[in-house]
């Protein structure tokens, strides 16, 4: 039995449905953020995070970071800290979440070059590669699944392919939509950074930034010649901290809020209480059945190759004369809460069904039945019918 | 009877105890950050912000904002939003958290001019008054309440005193440890911005960066003559989010925490439900009773003179040849945790007792009497004799 009362179950790619023990763990008692409890729980956390990156090469050594903040905090991490004012970042787009770093880059006084994937897809490892030629680049920036837009990029061949064509421009991955669904092995793969955020398939409440970066980027912090025009996100700052806290000793640059740290370390203990790889391989599963119930009902998925769909979440486009507003609701009545478009060239058009966590891997929750079943009959009520 | 397991009170100058339905709200079940239920509950909450910083004038209309972050975050906004790299801010310090204030400032490219208060005492107004004469500010920042000492800056009178001497000059206070304690009257006293966090006084766990901007500051961001350079932290881009939000319309930027949110919205409920003057009465009660107790034990209390005497915490000097080593561990044998201290210059000299929120206005609980107690008896079991 849930300790949650009844509510709608949240099928949005994130915040996504939580663990009851993980929502206990939000309402713990008050703690001393520099306190011997809760700095073990800290440190353990950051420790945890090494094992979900496949971090744990001890030399070099790579830096797990948790910060107070949205996962957008994540980008400016990357943009305040990574590249200086005048640097070349190269951005690959698969939608607003791509177009949103850049954005970020570009406050920070970065020089952007932006790759657009066509709506639905990425852009071609032959374009990276050509622009890579072309001029030096900082860093290249990836989302690894794009939320608003489902489409999911091929890390390992992308990083591969940056290393053999400018092996000295840094890899920064944004994870908010796939850390904890998709496979990352940082450290096999040669990633010099992963941001993300508590609220997807991690399963912990919104509310921190979560981000690792490479030994290799904290140098290029190091050489810096210019200092970082920002103090909260300032990873200069908060390294010490960081190390403190892993060694289970206290230190202080800004409070941390120990609650969400407790929700966090709770889900990450579920989360590695399984292999790995069981977890991804259960998330593909359930992706290829929503993905086929969909295709099935005749709708279109806005990623438009098998290759490039998210195991994350699906983007459905909506049957011609059906409009958000028209389902949206009709789902809520059904106790299912999806998502409306995001993507600005198709925002109207298509609807996110988010399918991570505990939605997926636990196997007492009929949560994916459920929204299959309403999405029929919602369809069903607006007069759809398949073609 | 509390739902919280038996544990330490805490009694550090924040994070502070919290009440049982602001953590049972922390765990509130998986929402939409962009459903009805979420939106009502987030713009009721920066609604009552208004309330709570007595700032309701609806012509001209001043700001708030909730982002997640640390209080620190705050500085940011302030730093990269309100001041343009070149232009002066004047920064008043009593401690540890005005000198970071500057430092803030100063990443973001402002040319910072410090005054410094005495250990334990405040710049005097005349120097204040004398350093707006000689240069032109844009900002003047100040903190209501320096955590590392506890010493009170008198806003009102500052306020007052900068009108008459360099009106355009913006008066930002750093009101971490005063809202919600201490009173500020943001309209009436005409400040231009407080910014705040919700572990202290507010009584919410620490995560959500809190603020107030008035018109007038809006403005200055509006007329700026470069962009800020950050993106998280921009105010411009959250500035169409709270008005949507406050206004019950979905909007998106970055995703905010809605179990935080829900835990503020608690917190600011109880708060309101009794006149704001009487619940900083309570606090003046509760420190003077606190202050008499240490001074009546022969301790020496950090802040000079009475009239600087925050009412949210007493940082005390330990007495001689006892150490924190010696005093802290003895104190939570008893179940009290007090903090060590922070000032460079005095670190290891004093101590520091929080006494805010539920501790002080909640009737049934006896944390004071409990921690003078503990603090007698440990003070005892060191060997002191008062002189």
């Amino acid at each position: 039995m849930s300790s949650q009362p009844p509510h709608p179950t949240l099928l949005i790619p994130g915040p996504i449905e939580f663990d009851d023990a993980v929502l206990q763990s939000m309402s713990h008692y008050s703690e001393s953020h520099v306190g011997a409890g809760f700095v073990a729980t800290f440190g353990e956390t950051l420790s945890m995070l090494r094992e979900l990156f496949q971090s744990q090469t001890t030399n070099p050594t790579s830096q797990p970071f948790v910060i107070s903040g949205s996962g957008t905090l994540g980008w400016d991490l990357v943009a305040a800290n990574l590249v200086e004012p005048g640097e070349n970042a190269l951005v690959l787009s698969t939608g607003y979440f791509g177009d949103g770093f850049a954005d970020c880059l570009r406050a920070y006084g970065a020089c952007v070059t932006k790759l657009d994937g066509p709506v639905g897809g990425r852009p071609q490892l032959l374009d990276v590669e050509k622009a890579l030629k072309d001029k030096k680049y900082k860093i290249l920036t990836v989302t690894h699944v794009d939320t608003s837009t489902g489409v999911l990029s091929e890390l390992e061949e992308l990083t591969a392919a940056v290393k053999r064509v400018s092996p000295d421009t840094l890899v920064i991955v944004d994870g908010v939509c796939s850390v904890a669904c998709e496979e990352i092995a940082f450290d096999k793969w040669g990633l010099d950074g992963v941001v993300t955020a508590s609220q997807k398939a991690i399963g912990c409440p919104a509310g921190l930034s979560i981000s690792i970066f490479s030994s290799r980027a904290m140098e290029a912090l190091e050489k810096r010649k210019t200092e970082p025009a920002t103090y909260f996100a300032s990873m200069k700052r908060w390294l010490p901290i960081m190390k403190s806290y892993e060694a289970k000793k206290p230190s202080y640059f800004a409070t941390p809020s120990p609650q969400l740290i407790h929700a966090l370390n709770t889900a990450l203990k579920q989360i590695l209480a399984r292999p790995l790889s069981e977890r991804f391989e259960r998330h593909m599963e359930v992706s290829d059945r929503v993905k086929k119930a969909v295709t099935d009902l005749g709708l279109k998925i806005v990623a438009t190759e098998a290759k490039d769909q998210s195991h994350a979440m699906t983007a459905i486009y909506l049957p011609e004369n059906i409009t958000i507003p028209d389902l949206l609701p009709k789902l809520l009545s059904k106790g299912v809460v999806f998502a409306g478009g995001l993507h600005k060239e198709i925002s109207t058009k298509y609807f996110r069904f988010g399918h991570m966590g505990v939605t997926v891997v636990d196997p007492k929750r009929k949560d994916i039945d459920n929204a299959l079943e309403a999405l029929r009959s919602a369809l069903s009520e607006c007069g759809y019918v398949k073609a």
